[in-house]
C-alpha cells in the first residue's frame, strides 16, 4: 500500500548511490575535513552568493536545530517560535535539554510576523524573566506555507533592530524555495538569517543537513558545538558527497519541484471536489479537511496520517509526497477521492 | 599517500553499497521502525544469545556514550572512567553537556580493575561528592588493548555488588571479538554489561552504531533519549540495513580480521626491527615507540598520527589499519621501516 | 511612603531575631544537621501528623522549586504547570535550566483540574514529544486564589492513577491555610502532594523554606540534589531555627491571619465602593480592578504595582499585605479610596 | 565539648544582630534593590579602590561559583581549578550540573601557578577537547595556604595572555588577607582577577557572599543569571546588611585577625612540640600531623575532623578556628597536646 506519510520513505536519490560506490575508496580525512565536505562547501557558497558562509554537514534536523541553537543562547535567554514550531513539537524538549526556554507564538499557518515577536519582547521586561534573543521559523511551516521575501526580510530587520538572532530550519527548504508561489532565494537566506539548514533527509538524501552559518558572531568554535552533541561525523565525506551531488546537477530543486507538483496535483482535485483545508499549502505536504467516511475509504487503499479532528463527522489529514512519489499513486488517490464523493 | 590515520578514511563494505541500491524505492516506516530495523534487531539478538536485548541504530559513537550515560544518571551521580577512554579525552565534554561529572582513574593499559573502581568508590563518602554510578569501559580500549573474559567478568561483578552500572564503548569491538588473544563473545557483553554498543562506522559501515541494553532498567523509554538528543533518525532504516549487512555473511568480522592482521603484520615486523611499544595491542591499531628520524622517513610516503613524545629522540606513533587497508600498503611500510635502520 | 508592593519588605518577627540572639554562641553542626534543624523537623512532622516526612530548610522559593523538579523528572519529562505559575512567569527559565520543559495550562484563577492536566496528557502521545510526569501548583496560587480541600485530593487522585508526581509550592502556604474559606490542612498536604514547600521568607522569616517531601520515592539521596544546586546552607541552623520560632507559639498562623486580615479589610472597602477584582482571592494579595484616575490618586501616598491594563481607562493593580502591616496604612488606604470615588 | 571542625559553628557577630534588629520594620525594595545593598556595595567599592565593580550579596559559597562560573563559559568551554579546589572535591558536581568540565591540575599546597595553567592549555588543541577558558583558584587555599602578590599578578598577567578569565573563591578571604605573610590587599582583587568572592559565612555572618565582578564583559545580566540558579532573594536585604556591618568598623579584618591568631597560636606549640604539618598554613585553618595516640586523646576532650592517613601511626587532622573561638579552649588543646606527648 502506497504511503503518503512522509517524505523520507524511500533511500536516496540515484545519483547519490552512484557517487558513493565511485568514491568509495578514496581515503579522506574525517570529521567533514575531506575533499568532499570543502568542495561541496564551496559550490553551495556559490549558490548563496555569499563567500564567507560557514557550512557544516551532520546527520539530521532535530540536531542541526539543538546544536545551532545552544551554541547561540547564553545560559538565561530562550528563542521564540511559532507554537506549531518542530522544536517545539516534535522534539522531545531537545532545545529545553540544552537548558533554554520556548517561547512560542499561537499562529494559525505556521508563521511569524514582527508583532508576534514584538508581543514576545514586551512581555519579558526584567531579570525575573528569560530574555528572549533569536527567532526560530520554518521554511516551509510545518504545516505546509511558506515565507514571501517581504515577510523575511521585515522579520529579519525587526530581528537586527531588536538584538534577536534569526535562525530557519530548512528541513524542507527544497519545497518551499520550489513552491510556485515562491519569491525567496537561497541568496536571500544567506543575507536574511542568521543561520538556516538546507534540509537533505526530506529531499532526496539518504540521511543529512547542511548548517549554514552567515552571521560571523555565530560562526567561531561551532566544530566544538558540532562534537559536544554528537553531531560531528567520523564520516563526515558521507553527509557532504550527497549534497554534492544534489546540488552539481540542480537535483535538489527538480526534487522538490516534483513534490510540489504531485501534492499540488492532489490539492486542485480536492479543492474541485468541494473540500477545504486546514492552512493553504503550495508545497509538499496538504492539510485537505474531510469527511470520516471518505478518509476511511482513502484508507484502504492508501497511507497517510489523521492530523486532527475538525469535528464529529471531518479530520484533517495530511498528504506529504515527495522526490520519489509516483505519479500514478497520487492518480490513485485522485480516483478513490472522485468516486466516493 | 597512503594514510595509516585512521579506520574510518574509506567508504563502505561494497554488501553495503549494494544493499542501499536493492533497497533504494522501498517504502519504510520512520524512526527506526522500519522493516530493516526489525530484521537486524533480530539477527543481532540471535547472535547476542539473548532474546530480550534492546537494539537501537544512531549515527555515531560520541552519541552513543553521551545518550546511554546521560539517559543512565541521575544529575548527582558521575561515570567512572579510564583516563585514557573516549569519552574523557575525545568528546569536547559531551558528557558533562549533559550535567555528569567524569571520575577518571589513571591507567597504563587503557582497562578498569575492580580495584581501580574500588578506589574512587571509597574517595566519594557523602553528599558533598558527586555519586559514582557507572562504569565507562572501552574494547578495543583507545590504545589498543582488549579485555579477557574474566576481566570483563570480575568487573561486573564488582559493579554488581557496588550498584553501579557496565557501559561498553564498542567503537572497535569487531577489532577487539578478531584478536587473536580474545576470548570474549557478543553473548558475554549480554551477559555482562549493562549496555554497549556495537560500533559500525570504524569497522566498514558508511556510519553507524547499535546500541544494545541489556539490563531492563535500562531499556524504559529509551527512544525518547534517542529523540531528544537528535539521535532518532528519519531514515534510520540507513543505518539499520548496514548492520543487517555487516552480520548476515559474518563480514563483520572479516572485517575485523582483516584489519588485525595489517596491523599485526605491522607490529610483527616493528617488534623483529628492534622496537618496542606503548602498548601490547594485538588489534587494529598499534603504538609503536620509533626514533624521530625514521618516523621523519616514513612519514614521507605513509600517513599517520605522532601520538606522543617519548624522549628528544623518540616518538609514538599510532598506525591504524581497516577492513579496507591493501597488504601493499602494509608491505610497503615494512619495507621503509627495514631499509631505514 | 507605606507599600502594598509585597510581603518580604520588612525583615522577621521579633521572636525570630530573638532566638538568633539566645542561640548565636551555641556551636552547632554544619549543613542543617544542627540541633535546631533536627528539633524543627520533627515539629513540625508533629503538624503534618506524618511521622516520616523529610524536612529540608533552603534560602528561597525559587531554589525549592528548581531543586525539587529537577531531583525528581528524569531528562525527556516535563512539569505541566499553570500559565500563572510562578516557575513560568517570574524564575528566569529556571526550570528550563536544568532540562526540562513546563507544560503549561491557560487559567483564569491560576488553578489547576484534573481535566486541565488530561488535555496535556492528551496531546503527548509518544516519543517525539516530551513525556509529562509531574503537576506544579501553589497554594495559595500567584493570584491569590487558593485550592480546596476537595480541588486538592481530586488532583492528588489524578495524579496517581496517570502515574504524575503533585508538588505545591507554598511560598504563601500560611496565608492560604489561613483564609476564612480555606478547608485545607497541614496534614491533607502531608497526605495529597509528593512533595511540597512551607514559605518562610513571605510569612515573617528573615529568608528561607522548608521542603516537606511525602513521597518515598523523592527522599533518596536529596541532600545530593542540594549540594549541588548551591541549596545546603553551611548554616543551616539559621534556616531551621526561624521555622522553629515561627511554628512554636503558632506565630507562623498568627502572621498569616494578620496579612490576610488587612488585605481582605482592604478587599471589602474596595468591593462596597463598587469595583471589583480580577480574581476572587481570600488571602493576602488582592487584585482589584480600579480606574486610572483613582490610582494615580493612590499611588501619591502608597506604594503598590499595576498588575495589567484591562482598558483604556481601567488598570489591574495588586496589594499586598504581610505579618507586619499597620492597620493605620490600611486605613489610609481605604481614606484615600472612598474620598477619591 | 569544644569543636574546631569549621569556621561556621556559630551564629554571627553580635554587630550584625543588633542591625537587623534595628532595621527589622524599614520596608525595603526586595532583590537587593534595598538600600542597604546600595550603600554596602559603594562602601565595598571603596575599600576595592575600584568605583566600577559589581557587588551582588548571596547566600552561599556553592552557590557563587556556579552561578559566576556557568555565567561566563559557553557550553564548550572548560574551567581550570587545583585537584584540591573546593568545586572539585565538595560541591557534588554543581560546575558540570551546568554543564562545564573542571580540568583538574595536581598540586601540593593548593595553588595554581602559571606553568601548571600552561600544561593544561598545551593538552588541550582542537574541537575534540574542551576548552579551557577560565582559572578558578581559592584564597585562602583548602589547605590553608595563601597567594602572594606576585604569584597572582603572575597568573591573572597569565590569563589575560592566554584569554583566560581568573575567578577567585574568597571563602575564607578574610583569612588570607589578614595572615602574616599576607601582601595582597583587596584592592590587588579588583585588579588582577576578573571576579572573586568576599566570603561571609565563614567570617562572621549568619550567613551570605558577596560577589564581585571587576571585568566588565561578565557584568552583563548578572542578575538574570543569579535569578535562574535561584541566587536572587526576596530578602537581599539581609545578606547586603550583614556586610555593610562586617565593613563599617573592620569587623571583617578583625574576625579575621582573630580566627588567624587562635590557629597560629595551636600551630606554634604543634611545632615546638616537634610535629610537622601538611602545608604550611599561615590561616585559620591547620593540618599538624599527629600520633594516632594522641589523635584519639585530644579527640575525647575537643572536636576536629580527621583529614588523611599519613601512615599506620599518624594522620592528619584539621584544626580551625574562627572569629568566635575563645583563646581558652585554644589552650585546652595546648594543654593536653603538651602533657601527652
Amino acid at each position: 500500500m502506497y504511503s503518503f506519510k512522509n517524505d523520507y520513505s524511500e533511500g536516496a536519490h540515484p545519483a547519490i548511490l552512484k557517487a558513493l560506490l565511485e568514491t568509495n575508496l578514496s581515503q579522506q580525512e574525517g570529521y567533514c575535513e575531506d575533499e568532499y565536505a570543502l568542495e561541496t562547501a564551496k559550490m553551495l557558497r556559490t549558490y548563496l552568493e555569499s563567500s564567507d558562509a560557514d557550512i557544516h554537514f551532520i546527520s539530521g534536523g532535530t540536531q542541526a536545530n539543538l546544536v545551532v541553537i545552544s551554541s547561540i543562547l547564553r545560559p538565561h535567554e530562550s528563542v521564540i517560535a511559532p507554537i506549531t514550531g518542530h522544536i517545539y513539537v516534535h522534539e522531545t524538549g531537545a532545545i529545553e535539554a540544552t537548558g533554554h526556554r520556548i517561547s512560542t507564538i499561537d499562529t494559525n499557518d505556521g508563521k511569524l510576523t514582527p508583532g508576534d515577536v514584538e508581543k514576545v519582547l514586551l512581555a519579558h521586561t526584567d531579570e525575573h524573566m528569560v530574555k528572549p534573543k533569536m527567532v526560530f521559523i520554518s521554511n516551509t511551516t510545518e504545516v505546509g506555507t511558506i515565507y514571501t521575501r517581504n515577510e523575511l526580510i521585515a522579520l529579519k530587520e525587526y530581528c537586527s533592530a531588536n538584538d534577536l538572532f534569526l535562525y530557519l530550519d530548512g528541513a524542507r527548504l527544497g519545497s518551499a524555495l520550489c513552491a510556485k508561489n515562491n519569491d525567496v532565494t537561497l541568496p536571500d537566506l544567506a543575507k536574511y538569517t542568521d543561520a538556516f539548514y538546507i534540509g537533505g533527509t526530506k529531499n532526496g538524501a539518504l540521511l543529512g543537513e547542511a548548517i549554514v552559518i552567515n552571521n560571523d558572531l555565530l560562526k567561531k568554535e561551532f566544530r566544538f558545538f558540532l562534537k559536544q552533541r554528537g553531531a560531528l561525523l567520523a564520516k563526515g565525506r558521507i553527509m557532504a558527497l550527497q549534497f554534492r551531488e544534489l546540488f552539481k546537477n540542480d537535483i535538489y530543486f527538480e526534487n522538490a519541484r516534483h513534490a510540489n507538483s504531485m501534492a499540488q496535483k492532489m490539492s486542485k482535485a480536492i479543492a474541485e471536489s468541494g473540500f477545504s483545508f486546514l492552512t493553504q499549502s503550495t508545497t509538499n505536504q496538504i492539510f485537505p479537511i474531510l469527511p470520516n467516511t471518505l478518509i476511511e475509504e482513502l484508507n484502504k487503499n492508501l497511507g497517510f496520517y489523521i492530523w486532527s479532528k475538525t469535528d464529529d463527522h471531518n479530520s484533517v489529514i495530511r498528504l506529504v509526497t515527495s522526490w520519489a512519489t509516483p505519479e500514478g499513486e497520487v492518480d490513485k488517490f485522485i480516483d478513490i477521492l472522485r468516486k466516493d464523493i
